[in-house]
């Protein structure tokens, strides 16, 4: 493949530029195209589509070698990762972005809380082929090799059928080794969500603060949910699209007296 | 109408708690139920969906008279408001959640970037009736009679008729004096986005940084949308839920070789 046909790739995340989960990716990618990097320089987890406006970002290049094109580190979001590196490093749409891999899991509803799905969501509003991929371990020193070997499957596959107008897809890998890992089913996202609780504490000085934890709560027993997918462990993949409408429900609304 | 049955009306914003538009949407709920304020302290424009459990969050007490039950500033996001308020000062699920009225517009693609409507979007989750208000006038000193009036009726409509399980609205209203405001339609959202451009700059000490700027472009040209209800002078409702898959996908998906 000479160099000018090779895919342009994008890889970003929201862990930042130096987590583990981002180099695995970028090992994934480099046999398929050119690997250009711009990502957060510091954590940016649970950002879900948040842009900034209201202030200003800043890029520094980043020494990451490896035969990666170029590299980034952005002051931003996932998404103003995005938005700024195509304007102002790559100058054009890549021919892929992938997002990942997150330290932990993007299942469910946790796609709209999520800054690697909404990097990926962000690729689908500009038209590009994209990809959020996710472990099922928070750990920092996880185990990244089998969802790598699925990173570089997905994007390979993605690279050649394209996805459809307006699509991302949300990738969760269940822990383990690659051995272990079972097969990719094509889902919906499940209807969970968390159930969300604080705890409440007192500074030095006295000064009230919280902490929010919680747990993630999935009513939804579909055999067709990401859920259920994992649940088996097996690898989750659901298309995921920005039109938000509750389109069922506006026949509903039409009848109320406004 | 009893002190017992009147309605728990939460009301929260992404503007901050000083705004002059969340002041309107008091004014509007007061004659519908015992309201109550948890805000940001601070403007929290674009943050779309973010939640903050990475550090820690701070309610602090704020006077607001005029016959709201209760008022606190949060340090966090407006998500991180509905899920704080409810756990730490309401203590309960609220009737009705309404967010706003936002200084600008949320209509089309903005629903995925507007803290004003992940706040609504977060009830939607939680199954609290809520509702986004934005007015498209992005001034501090627009004038939110009309808006206002708006919130009023579709609060009351809300309060009677419930939403369906999983869905909020998202209400854009036109800017105008109430007799120029014209009929409240139901849509889509428009299938829009931001053509994104930044402008470069250098600091005193000539460190590079960006400003992020853009404008809206929507090819959707359906007249079910929201901006063409905008366009031609009425006000937009959008059943908005967070089922973010793309079914329609599914089946392609399903003839790759994976």
């Amino acid at each position: 493949m000479s160099e000018q046909k090779r895919p342009l790739i994008f890889v970003t995340n929201d862990d930042g530029i130096t987590a583990p989960g981002i180099s695995a990716l970028v090992d994934a990618m480099l046999p398929l195209g050119n690997v250009w990097i711009i990502a957060p320089d510091k954590a940016q987890s649970g950002m879900g589509h948040a842009v900034t406006f209201s202030t200003i970002l800043r890029l520094k290049p980043f020494k990451y070698g490896r035969g990666v094109q170029g590299a980034w580190a952005c002051s931003g979001t996932p998404v103003d990762c995005v938005k700024l590196g195509i304007a102002e490093v790559l100058h054009r749409k890549p021919d892929l972005l992938v997002s990942g891999i997150n330290h932990g899991s993007n299942a469910s509803i946790n796609v709209i809380y999520s800054g690697t799905m909404s990097a990926a969501v962000e690729g689908a509003v500009e038209s590009i082929p994209s990809i959020g991929f996710s472990l099922m371990d928070e750990d920092w020193d996880a185990d990244f090799e089998a969802a790598g070997a699925v990173a570089g499957k997905m994007a390979a596959q993605v690279l050649e059928h394209g996805l459809p107008e307006g699509t991302c897809l949300n990738v969760n890998i269940p822990k383990g080794r690659p051995a272990d890992v079972g097969d990719i089913k094509i889902c919906r996202q499940a209807m969970g969500y968390w159930k969300d609780a604080f705890d409440s504490r007192q500074s030095p000085s006295g000064a009230p603060y919280y902490w929010m934890r919680g747990e993630i709560y999935n009513p939804d027993k579909g055999a067709d949910t990401d859920m259920a997918a994992l649940d088996a462990g097996n690898i989750s993949v659901v298309p995921i699209h920005y039109d938000m409408t509750a389109h069922h429900a506006i026949g509903q609304l039409n009848q109320w007296d406004l």
